[in-house]
């Protein structure tokens, strides 16, 4: 690493953070310039690149084979790509004004300066770790990087126990449960919200909720945690909250996560409400012509409620960087927002959401026609034809579709899809019950779920503007 | 039935043709307006009502146990329901000036006029019949309706032998192909097109044929039938084109079907270049204030294209009949056209499209970018991702989506809603690139099959129109 370096045609690209965002950045960058004109530092402080987070449940559940298949590109792999990359490198300072990031070898200890002429803060996100007594007894674990994954396999395969507690009843915490229920464990997912998946409403939660007790999973829901006990070897031996104690041989932290911004406040760069780095359409730091920000560590705009979220999935991550890259390495590229689509599952159960929960559509001011209903995957004379439950919200008297909330089995997720597009476009329940969509026996019934949801919809809209 | 009736407050809607869009007209208006305002009359020739002739493939496949589960609706529910349902009776003559319509009981050989205010014409489609040497022998087969289903069924059970010549390889075709797989036979498609699934442009009529001929299937492609060959029992032995001679114990004609509108046509009412009648957007008959018609017997407006077609299925059946429903019972509702989705799937082959494909778009005058990429429906690394290849369309320079086929195995047909709505709503293939769509390792890579075409294809766009 130089202090310094000559001013010349070629220009130097620094990206901070090496997993989807930044490197995607960087990959894009280098296709869109070549070594010639374009320099591309990466600097990474763990030991991984470019690998599927997403990814890790199911190589702790044993759906995935090894680590290594969740890596999407290795360090080599970027190197020959012409990236500079140096890995077990922590940026410890961001100088804006100077134009230089202060970096850190965690091997040697070593620390100095380089310069860029453009930045990529990629810098992700941390996990939620509440401060509880025995947060650090042995057999904690949370999930976020590949090290979290192999800690908590190693924890898995040196446990005599087969108690399991997961905090949080989040996408992570209900993926989680799949993972551990597959390896053999009693499962007990203990959340402070009185229905898992809070990201849908609790009508649609209390579904998810009846499927995972009913794969045996005991769901502690309105339960704070408030201790983790662990035995004289130091080993977790249970999770209490305010009314109960769960014995646990394990215990897996999915509380979520929070945007990595601490370098990026310290440099004094726009940070939002959820504390997310604030960026413009084109992943550009407001502000900073020459700064651009993707992945988990930025706030999103949320098309449906015009209001910026923190919203950090992989997906996301990958399209900021592209955008990043294109726009850093001298293109054109924007990303216009979110609609919100998460889709997830626990064992056979499927779950999706898109849009505006009930709560969110209050909270923006958004007065809505709500309606429930029920569909199968494929024709009720189809074999495999499996249930699903659609909810759908409809802004009062617009009509205009405002989130979708799909809980079924198989086949029901992705269908929440056709609702993100619609959402996109902004069209109304009323325009969605004539949507062309692909039907035939074995793919949906003569009108697709979503339609069933979009007909009652439109129906109660038209009820509620005319009165 | 009454030569005349009294005139009064009560209005008669008749409705001719019994199955998805008549029928469904006829339930929807009697939701709008109860026995004491509406009589309803319905007339159908056959003896069957509301069914799913999309099924009969899997019927006679053996997936879907028996007839009467593809029965929606019975005629006995429909009578309990206020409508005076009359089965087995044909119209022969509808008298649009004197706003009546001539039936023939079928068994009596009665007839008599019914006078109507409003009148729904759901008449539905006649399967393509060549004109060939032969054509009548016993053992050849139509598959539109249940009893060719239940004739059909009759002969296999009954046949000795194993080999079945499929002619036509569109939907219907490759249906069957798989229904007689699954019963056993040796199976030959034998259709003029090059490649099956002309609604597919040619390249990815390929991958199908492939497919099939991966399961099997002999597939013969650019072969025009001439004769069908019989023994001196009247049976179907064999198949001749020109070129060749297939062996057959049974042979299913899945050429295709063509509107059933005869009768309008006699009545003067508006028929299309492709023979269907032509409505207004609330499906009534051009020119016709008091006369709907939808379903197989109309032309649809093709919103991408903007020319009308030809496409009968039972979900654009059903959407019609609960629009004329709406409108002939006093409400208002609109069909605004389609935009060509269509799926279908021939054993663990899916197989999709929507909008224009290459010929449709010279055809319209339309100069266009086309991409083609392999993707997988889940993430790499997550077990039964399944390979698929998705074909996409964009106008030149403004990027707007065209069309989409996809080719795939399991979670591939469906995808092809997201380009449906993405159609409806005019978006650009650039603009599709950042759709916020359902991601998690075991439903999608971290691009959507349809994300990645679009990225290609908008590539495309901007190369092209920069240059």
């Amino acid at each position: 690493m130089s202090m310094s370096r000559e001013r010349g045609a070629r220009e130097r690209l620094v990206v901070i953070g090496g997993d989807a965002a930044g490197m995607s950045a960087a990959s894009q960058a280098r296709r869109m310039r070549g070594p010639d004109e374009l320099e591309i530092v990466a600097f990474e402080r763990g030991r991984f690149t470019s690998y599927s987070a997403c990814g890790i449940p199911y190589w702790v559940g044993g759906a995935v084979g090894g680590r290594d298949e969740l890596i999407a590109r290795s360090p080599e792999e970027h190197r020959a790509r012409g990236i500079d990359l140096r890995m077990r490198t922590e940026v410890t300072r961001i100088d804006v004004a100077g134009r230089r990031v202060r970096a850190r070898d965690l091997e040697s200890g070593a620390e100095s300066w380089t310069s860029y002429d453009r930045l990529v803060i990629a810098t992700g996100a941390r996990p939620v770790r509440p401060e509880l007594p025995g947060i650090d007894a042995t057999g904690v674990h949370g999930v976020q990087t590949l090290g979290d994954g192999e800690a908590l396999l190693d924890t898995l395969d040196r446990t005599p126990g087969r108690r399991a507690v997961v905090v949080g009843a989040g996408y992570i915490g209900v993926e989680m449960a799949e993972a551990l229920i597959r390896r053999g464990y009693g499962v007990t997912v203990v959340d402070r919200g009185r229905e898992p998946m809070s990201t849908l409403d609790p009508d649609m939660g209390r579904l998810v909720r009846e499927a995972m007790e009913g794969l045996g999973v005991t769901v502690a829901g309105g339960s704070e945690v408030t201790k983790i006990l662990a035995g004289d070897d130091g080993r977790v031996r249970a999770v209490a909250t305010s009314d109960a104690e769960y014995p646990a041989d394990v215990v897996v932290l999915g509380i979520g996560v929070r945007p990595e911004t601490a370098l990026a406040r310290e440099a004094g760069l726009p940070l939002g409400a959820h504390g997310g780095l604030l960026t413009d359409r084109a992943m550009r730091v407001r502000g900073h012509e020459d700064v651009w920000a993707g992945g988990d560590c930025v706030e999103v705009l949320d098309l449906v409620s015009g209001q910026y979220r923190y919203v950090p999935l992989g997906t996301h991550a990958n399209k900021h960087g592209q955008i990043i890259g294109t726009n850093a390495g001298g293109g054109y590229a924007t990303f216009p927002g979110v609609v919100g689509t998460a889709v997830s599952k626990v064992c056979d159960l499927e779950i999706a959401r898109t849009g505006l929960r009930e709560k969110d559509a209050h909270r923006v001011g958004l007065r809505f026609e709500a309606v429930t209903v029920e569909s199968t995957s494929r024709a009720g004379y189809y074999p495999g034809a499996a249930p699903m439950t659609v909810k759908m919200l409809a802004e009062h008297r617009t009509g205009r579709l405002l989130g979708v909330q799909i809980v079924g089995r198989e086949g029901a997720a992705k269908r929440v899809d056709v609702a993100a597009v619609a959402l996109t476009a902004g069209l109304t329940v009323e325009r969605m019950t004539s949507l062309d969509l692909g039907y035939a026996p074995p793919f949906s019934p003569v009108w697709d779920p979503v339609l069933v949801a979009a007909r009652k919809a439109a129906a109660k809209v038209r009820a509620t503007t005319s009165a």
